[in-house]
C-alpha cells in the first residue's frame, strides 16, 4: 500500500509502498477515511533534531485519524469491519492511572507504550496511508451516525485539544461569566464553537487579522477585538472591569501570554494551549489572585467521544481542505506557507 | 398605595388601599414594575387550612418581583434610587450557612427569617402592589441592561426554579447526554431553554398536549414525545438503550414520577420539580444503580444573577400575559381555569 | 486443581477437581492468595431460581480475589509472574461508556461481557480455587508493597462498595457536617473507617447491637446510637437541628430507610448500600427538600487502587478469619448462622 | 480604651488611649479576647511607602481577631451580648459576586468596601485594642463550644489561608496522592494539619531547618526532607516517579517555587501561598502539562466556619504565646528578630 513517510529528520516525507499491516492479538487495523495535516507535522520533519525524540525512522505520518474497520486481531470484540471509527491519538501504556482513565495524553509510564510520548504518526505509522494499525482496540472509537470519517479526521486533535482545555473551565463558565479565545486559527475557531455549544458564556474573540475575526463571529462569538495594546483593558471594560473568566490562548506566544495574564479575573482559568514559546511568569505582584495558569496537551478517549457528538449534531464543524495521498506532500507545503483555507485532510 | 391582599384563608384576594412602606435601617423599597402570578398562589388563597403555615393574615401577595429602587434604609449601600432591581424571593435568616451562600430557600434557621418558610407574598407583604418592602438590601438584585422589570419578574420563580435543577445536573449533561423535561408548562418551557443554553445535551421534550410539545420544539427541543405507556420505552430507543441522564419533572405527579424512574440512566438524575403530590419509590429492584432522586425547591440569589443575564442577552425567555392590578383576581382566576398563554404578569 | 463450584441451584458448593485455566490473548491467570466469602454468595448458592440470572452452571465461587500473577497471555504486558495483584471483580464488556472510565459494575453492554452483570465467582469460575482465570488484563491491580493477597481480597468489595458510597459524597462532607452510617457489620465497620480517613466529618454509627458499635468506636466514630425510635431525634439533637449531611444505609431494610429519610438535611445524599430490600418513598411531603437518594453497588477499578493503598498505609482494615479450600463449605455455613468475627477468607 | 496604633507609616506602632466604639445600624462591637500577631503587619509598618496603599492614618492594628459580642447595632439580629465570636477578617463591598459567596478577600468592588483592599487592622482600626468596631454583622463568626477566643484569633489568618488552599485542591487529594508543603513555619505546620485532618493523601513537608520538620513530624507528614539541590529528584522517587498531585508553598521565593514547579505531576496543582516574592514561570518547556499554578490569598467565610470546626474538635491547632497589650510592641520586636515559638496573640 502507499504511505507517506518520514525517512530522514529535517526533510520532507515521500511516498513509498509498503506492505499492508496485519493486526496482532488486541489489534485493529483501520482503512484510511482521512488523515489530518497537522502543523506539529511540520516542527517534527523540519526542526526535530535527531536524537530529540526516543523515534526511530522511517515511520508514516499522520496523527489525526479516521476510516472504517478493515480487520482485527484475537480477542478484539464489538468491532465490525467495515463500521466506521475515529482513532484516539495519544497512546500511552494502557495501565497507569491516567491510561485507565482515557487520558493516555498525560501517560505516566511512557517507556511502556508502544511508543514513548507519541503514538501513529508520531514515532509509530500513522494514518496517511491506505491502512493504519492500531496496537490496541481501546483506541478504536466509534463514528456516530452521519459523521463521515474525512470529517471527523481532524477533530480528533485540532478538536479535542481545545475541547479537552474548555471543558477543565466548565465550572467557571456559568451565565454571566466570560471566556476569551486568543487566536482564532485551526484550534481557534473551534474552541469558539465549543464554547457556544457548552456553555452560555460570553465569548470574546481575540485575533491580528480581520478575516479570523469575521469568522468568529460566524460562529457565534460575541465580540471580537483586533489585538494591540489596548485588548487587555477593552477586556477589562467588556466585563464590567473583572476581567476573563478563562482564557484560552491558541497561540502561547509571549505576547499573547501577556495579553491573557492581564485579562484575567481572580480565581480565573487561563489556559495556554498553543505551543508558541512563550512563558507566563506568575506570581503575586504579576497576575490576579488565585488565577490558575497552566498548559494542556490534547485530550483523553471520553472527551473524543463526546466532541464526535458535537460534530454529529452539527454543533461543531473544522473547516477543511481535501488532498490525495499523492498531493499530500503539497499540501504540507501549503500549511507550512499559510495558503490553505482550514485544515488540509489527506483521503487516500 | 393599593395592594392586592389575602384577608382570609379559602377565599380570593381583595384590593385595598393601604400605607405606603418605609424603608428601616438596611431595608429596601421597590416601587413594583411587575408581579407575576404563580399557581402556587391559588394553593395558597384557596386551599392552605387555617393554621397550616405560620403566617399571619393579611398580607399583599405577589412573590414574583421587579421594579425600581424608590428608597432605601439607613446603612444601605451600593443601590440607587431608580435603579432597575429583581427581588430575590426566599428570604431566610440570613445567617445559617445556607443562607450565607444566597441558598435561603433552604435557610436551616426559619424561626429568625422575617416570616418562617416564606417571603414576601408568602406570609409577608409582596409585589401585588405599587411598592413592596425588602427586609434587606441583599435580596435586591440589578437587573442587567436591557431587561425590563415586568419581563423579569416571573423569572425570579417561574426561570430559577429549573435553573437551579438544571444546573446541579450539568456534570453529567455532557455532549452525548441526554437531558429530558417532563411537562412543558410554565416551568417546563424555561427547563427548556436553560438547557439547550447552558448545556449540549440533547433534550427531550414530554407533555400530554401537543401544542405544549409545539412550544418545546420552538424552543430547540430535540425531541418530543406525547405522553403515554411508551414514554419509557420510546426514551431508552432515543439513548441507545441507555436512559437519560437527568430527568427534570415539572408535573410530580405519581405518573410523571414514575415515567421518571423508569427513563432514567444508571448514575443519572431525577429531580422533582413539580409540587403534584407523587411520590417516588427508590429501591435496589425499583430503580436503575445509583440513579439520585430528589426534589429541589426555588434557587439561590447567585443563580437569580445568572437567570437574569440569560433572559439580558435574550437566551431565555418566558411567555407573559400583562394584567393591571385591578385586573389581578381576574388574572388568578384564568389561571386557575387553565385559560392563560404564559405566566400572567401584574403591572401596577 | 482444586476449585469450590456450585453446580445446582439452592444446593451448597462443592469441592472438585478441574483443569488450571490457561491465559489466552489479553487474559491473565492469578494463583490465589485469598478469596472472600460474601454473604451475597448465600443467595446465589441458596436463593436464586433457576434461570433467574442468565448463567451457566457450573462455575467456581469467589468474586473477592487477590494472589500472584501465575501466566499472562499474548499481548499483555506490565504484569511480572510471581507479581502481587488484587483482582477487580465486575467485569464489563470493557468498551461501553461506565468501562472506558472503570466502572464496570455499571456496564451498560452487559451483552458483550464475558458474563452479564457478573464476573469471576458470579457466574464465571471465581477464586475459589487455586488458580483464577481473569480475562482481561485490565482487571488485574498490582498491590501495593506491605499489603497480603490475604488481607487484600476482602477488601476488592467489602471495602470497594461502602468506598465507592463515600467518596461519591465527599463534596458534602467538609468539615462541620456529619455522616452517619447505619449497621456496622462488614461494610458499615469499613464506611466508619474510611470516613475517618478521608474526610474531617462527624461520624455518627448506628447498630441495634452495642458489640457493633464498640466496633464503631474502636475505629473513631464520633458518637454511636443504638437504633430505636428516638434515633432520627438523636441525630438532629448531634447536629444543632440540620440533619445528617450524608447517610450510608449498610442494611437497607424498610425501618433502616426509614431512619435514613427522618435523619437528613436538606441537599444531603441518602445512599443505600445494603440489599436489605427496603424501598426510600421520595416526594416533597416525606424527605427534606434536595435531599438526594440512590442507591449504590460496588464501585470502579481506580476506587479499587485508592482502597489499597489506604489498606496499605494502615488506614482502613478488614476483620478476617483465614479458612482453607477444604473448609470453606464450613466457612459458608458459619457465615449463614451468624458465627463468624469479620470476613472469612479462603486461602487454598 | 486603649489600643495599639500605626500613627506613622515607617515606624513602630503606639499604644494610645481611644474612645471606645458604638455600633452603628447592622454592626457590632466585639470585646477582644485575642488578637494575632503577624508577620505581614512588620511589612505594613516598616516597609509601605506613603500613599502605596488607599489607607489613611492612624488605625489600630491586629487582622486576626476574636472575642465576645459586646453590642449590636439596629437591625442585627441572631448575636447576642457575651457570646463568643471570631471576626472575618477580609472586609468587602458585600454585593459582589465574590463578596456574596463569602470570598470576600477577592472582593470586585473595593471601592464600595469599608477600605479598599484592608478590613480591620488593615487600613482600618483593628482588634489590638479593648474593643472592636466590626462594620457589618455578616463578619461576626459565632465559635463552636470549647474553644476560646484567644485560641481562636490567630486561626483566621493563619489556619484559614493554607485551608483555603488545601480545600481547592482536595479533588486531587485522593488515597494515593500526595501533598508537598514547602515551609514549616506558622502557616506550614497549619498546613501539615489541615492535610492531615481532611484528606488521606501522603504528606511530604520540606524544609531547610531540622527542627521545623520535627514539628512536622509531630503533626502526622509522612515523610520529612531538608530542602536541597536534590529535594525535588526526592519526591519524584518518594512518588514513583510521578511527582506531587498538589505542592503548597508557604515561603514563595525564587528557589521554593523552583522546587515546586520541579516536583509535580501533570494535572497536580501548584498553589504559591507565601508572599515571598519569586515568580513562577509556566510554559510547555518549563512545567508538567496541566500543572495548575496559582497564588492565593487569605480564604472565605464559609471556610472559616469549618476552620473552627476543626480547631474545636482538636483536629489542628496553632502554637502561640500569649502577650498583654503593653507587651505588643515588644512580640512584633520578637517575630521580627524570629525570637518566637508559635504565634503571639495580644490579649487585652
Amino acid at each position: 500500500m502507499k504511505a507517506l513517510q518520514l525517512r530522514q529528520w529535517k526533510s520532507d516525507p515521500v511516498l513509498v509502498d509498503v506492505p499492508k499491516p496485519e493486526p496482532g492479538p488486541g489489534q485493529v487495523v483501520v482503512r484510511i477515511g482521512g488523515a489530518g495535516a497537522c502543523h506539529s507535522d511540520i516542527h517534527v520533519m523540519h526542526e526535530f533534531e535527531p536524537g530529540q525524540m526516543p523515534w526511530r525512522l522511517p515511520f508514516t505520518l499522520g496523527h489525526e485519524n479516521a476510516g472504517w474497520v478493515d480487520s482485527v486481531g484475537a480477542g478484539v470484540t464489538g468491532l465490525e469491519p467495515g463500521q466506521a471509527v475515529a482513532v484516539y491519538g495519544p497512546w500511552g501504556c494502557g495501565a497507569c492511572p491516567r491510561c485507565l482513565l482515557g487520558i493516555e495524553t498525560y501517560c505516566e509510564n511512557p517507556a511502556a507504550a508502544p511508543v514513548p510520548a507519541g503514538g501513529g504518526g508520531l514515532g509509530l505509522d500513522g494514518g496517511m496511508a491506505e491502512y493504519l494499525l492500531v496496537p490496541a482496540a481501546r483506541h478504536v472509537v466509534p463514528l456516530p451516525d452521519g459523521l463521515e470519517p474525512a470529517v471527523a479526521a481532524p477533530l480528533t486533535d485540532a478538536a479535542l485539544t481545545p475541547y479537552h482545555a474548555v471543558r477543565r473551565s466548565w465550572p467557571k463558565l456559568a451565565p454571566g461569566n466570560t471566556a476569551v479565545v486568543i487566536g482564532i486559527g485551526g484550534l481557534g475557531h473551534l474552541a469558539v464553537q465549543i464554547l457556544k455549544a457548552t456553555t452560555a458564556a460570553r465569548v470574546i474573540a481575540v485575533d491580528s487579522r480581520q478575516e479570523a475575526l469575521d469568522v468568529a463571529t460566524s460562529h457565534g462569538a460575541d465580540l471580537t477585538l483586533l489585538s494591540g495594546e489596548q485588548t487587555a483593558n477593552d477586556i477589562r471594560d467588556a466585563t464590567g472591569g473583572r476581567g476573563a473568566d478563562a482564557v484560552f490562548d491558541c497561540v502561547g506566544a509571549e505576547k499573547t501570554i501577556a495579553l491573557g495574564l492581564a485579562a484575567g479575573r481572580m480565581m480565573g482559568d487561563f489556559t495556554i494551549i498553543g505551543i508558541g514559546g512563550g512563558t507566563a511568569p506568575v506570581g503575586f505582584f504579576s497576575v490576579p489572585y488565585e488565577y490558575s495558569v497552566q498548559t494542556t496537551y490534547w485530550g483523553s478517549r471520553p472527551e473524543l467521544v463526546e466532541v464526535l457528538d458535537l460534530a454529529a449534531r452539527g454543533l461543531i464543524r473544522a473547516e477543511t481542505t481535501i488532498f490525495s495521498l499523492d498531493d499530500a506532500v503539497e499540501a504540507y507545503h501549503r500549511l507550512e506557507k499559510g495558503q490553505l483555507t482550514g485544515r488540509a485532510v489527506i483521503v487516500p
